[in-house]
């Protein structure tokens, strides 16, 4: 295993650390580490807490600030966050407007999320996001997987309730965009969780793992390597398949590596993907082009689709200042 | 070779392409793909070109636009851009108050760049970055390599240009923080050119290079693998050494990954080299963390230190608005 890392016992909170220093203007970290939370809260905003296990940075704490998220609680790698650090987390962000959690779906973190909301003694709705087309279930999953497109309800709803969107709509709202949104991924190359210490599946010099999850699950089916061009028609083709969008819909594009994979290979899926997006009569107007998602060290790419409307164009465009996603300030 | 490409031959077209397509707000190609250059010229200021060979994505390219550069002249991957290309980008952005190119310390890139200055017909002038302290001389280099230094210099310079600061100021202020900054890296494993097929260095699984340079170029020496915290001290150590702040120094603290390292291990070389900074009385008041000035997907990383004063932390913050770094736009 190499990484650069002190043990991998400390991993976590010495990259929280980290985080936390780099970002002092945004974040403050909490108490034991149980959260990240948004330095200057705004009162009278529902609080978003999203959270799940560590290893896909930046997400979650990485959108954490104006116009996303009010707290991410992170786990060990891999590994569900407890209730007690969202209840901590609730306790620190909500301004009395109530707390929207938004969870990825898997089995782990919906019951912690839950257990959190039923414990929380406040307002408390959830958002559960499942955007991964590859497969039903999964390890750890019952349903389809939250993957990259997690982000992009985050996203949204940050900047719906930036805007004083009360709780049931931001709940509404989180469910349509996710509604509206499907994703895929392809991996060319496993991930190594540090506590384990050698990569989590095997994949040959000429394998790649189509449809695979952001621990490095098992996706579709295990292919010979292929061209970019026939990955992007692949994944393009199962989101379209699924989604249905009509001829002429606007979509955002995101393109996103999954931890190893270089900006160069990145922006060449995005003109794949684009291609294939045209060909079906879908114009991307808005992308997203970097590691947002990641699974530690895993080398491949997600693709995720997301339907617009005009709420959710002006919702995607409007301002956001986290460690990872800052525009219009 | 495992990477998202259709053919060795086309990688940088079609990654320039999806750049371009992402990005259409702020970019436009040149003809034959020679340049990226700002989508919106600003009339009067001085133009700021760059590039170099590509595989260091998003250096250079990444970087054009609003309070950065005016244009980036992306070469074949880790080949030198040539002269007509610095002489086409400079005729479409020179707006009549001069250019000037922000070259990397490598043979070709300075011979190209010295050659395109003589024959653009224009007044240009030049700043060569030589930032790494690792060497005094390497493959393609003679003197120091310029590294991830260059995107501060890029990025300060940039903001002066965008205030209207005239081309001999810009010419100095860009020397100036050259010398005010410093680069050292570590790769864990080796990358691979598309055209070459295979690794274009080896590394045994307990072996990393200290000092290595963005192309894979040998550094300071061959060591058995480390703690994150001995990385950080021998780096930071070798930078302060050569740049000899004084005490009570503010800096830049970049922690630059070099394209497979996930973003978990750069926030915590954040906390290791922090506390290195820390320990020596130098304040670390401003931070940039991310993959930036990489080497296609070698694992591993850099750490940049730029000594901030009252003029350079205001260059520093003034509004960027460019692919790969954004922030007050």
């Amino acid at each position: 295993m190499k990484k650069l890392i002190n043990s991998a016992d400390t991993v976590l909170e010495e990259s929280l650390d980290g985080l936390a220093a780099a970002h002092a203007d945004i974040l403050l970290l909490g108490a034991d580490r149980k959260f990240v939370r948004r330095r200057s809260l705004k009162p009278g905003k529902v609080a978003l807490i999203s959270g799940g296990g560590s290893g896909h940075e930046p997400l979650h704490a990485g959108f954490v600030g104006h116009g996303m998220l009010d707290a991410a609680c992170p786990g060990q790698v891999f590994t569900s966050p407890t209730p007690d650090q969202m209840i901590e987390a609730a306790e620190a962000v909500d301004t009395g407007a109530g707390v929207l959690f938004i969870v990825k779906n898997y089995e782990g973190d919906v019951m912690n999320f839950t257990m959190a909301a039923e414990m929380a003694g406040r307002e408390v709705a959830s958002v559960v996001t499942n955007d991964d087309v590859a497969v039903e279930k999964s390890t750890y999953t019952t349903g389809r997987r939250g993957v990259a497109g997690t982000l992009i309800v985050e996203k949204m709803v940050g900047a719906a309730a930036e805007k004083g969107m009360p709780l049931a709509a931001l709940k509404t709202l989180g469910d349509d965009v996710n509604r509206r949104t499907r994703s895929m991924g392809v991996a060319l190359l496993p991930c190594t969780v540090p506590a384990a210490g050698r990569p989590n599946f095997t994949l040959t010099d000429n394998e790649m793992e189509m449809g695979v999850g952001i621990h490095g699950e098992p996706g579709r089916r295990r292919v010979p390597l292929a061209s970019a061009d026939a990955i992007a028609a692949d994944i393009v083709g199962a989101i379209l398949d699924d989604l249905e969008p009509s001829k002429g819909s606007e979509v955002v594009l995101l393109v996103n590596g999954f931890g190893a994979t270089p900006l160069i290979e990145l922006y060449l899926m995005v003109n794949s993907a684009k291609r294939i997006l045209d060909g079906a009569g879908i114009t991307a107007t808005r992308f997203l082009t970097g590691s947002y998602v990641t699974s530690l060290d895993m080398a491949g790419a997600s693709i995720t689709v997301s339907v617009l409307d005009d709420q959710s164009k002006e919702l995607w465009d409007a301002p956001v200042h986290t460690a990872a996603l800052r525009w219009r300030m």
